[in-house]
């Protein structure tokens, strides 16, 4: 089945280049493309955290990987599904991270904690809802606390 | 920006018809396409909960919200943009749950909670991350505690 989207806007901020790391201090505007009304995004700013869903575009076809891999080429973690992680060179490269809402300013969200760069396309923004989040202990192999040891820290 | 994905599966569970309500006990099989190696899963049965992004297939053009609108037509809850709810009537028809893993069985992950019907395509599987949820409190407007007040409730 053959779906076909378009980005509802992009995302400025002042990460250029693909970095692994420190993305807590980073602010974004996702700002909507001019066939979204501004009241598309009324009542965002009630919502703490917002879901956006992004596509990673500057990821190139020979790198996707579509079975197992080292997660960041580590293989002391050894090879896990493609979808069993988080990375960007995944089959469609659609991206997505829970971030905060900062400010609501006409067609523009202005967000902290979104690990994408400048210029990326938006597919989806989401509020979260408190009822949508795991209500169990989140249960998750080591190799991740490895890999998300300096994610979030501020540069 | 035009994108074009393919679904990376299609979901099989006992949910014939839409409906709001009543999801918390629904057991799903996400079912990859031939063209993905079962290896694609490996490691996901080491996560407690995986995020599913799906495809609201059976959303008509013409229901398609770009603006505001009453969550579930109910005018209590007054107008609100289309990105700051969770509906199935929006652009581009993404949607996005939370679940918990039961199972991985060659090509199939086998998953509870999840919100969508039989048949829909899969676009992307993620492994939930502890570190990639909120940290503070969730705020959220009184009228989604009301509009989820039976979403997980069993039959």
């Amino acid at each position: 089945m053959k779906i076909e989207l378009e980005s509802i806007g992009y995302i400025e901020n002042d990460r250029r280049k693909i970095k692994d790391d420190n993305w807590g201090s980073v602010t974004s505007k996702i700002i909507l493309r001019d066939s979204f009304p501004a009241e598309s995004l009324a009542g965002l700013e009630e919502f703490s955290h917002v879901e956006i869903i992004f596509y990673f575009h500057q990821v190139q076809d020979q790198k996707i990987v579509r079975g197992a891999r080292y997660p960041r080429n580590n293989p002391d973690w050894g090879k896990v599904g493609i979808f069993a992680q988080r990375g960007k060179n995944r089959p469609y490269r659609i991206g997505l991270t829970i971030a905060r809402v900062l400010k609501r300013e006409g067609n523009e969200l202005i967000v902290q904690g979104l690990d994408a760069i400048n210029g990326t396309p938006v597919l989806d923004i989401k509020p979260v809802f408190r009822q949508f989040l795991p209500t169990e202990l989140v249960r998750q192999p080591a190799w991740v606390d490895e890999l998300m040891e300096k994610y979030w820290e501020n540069t």
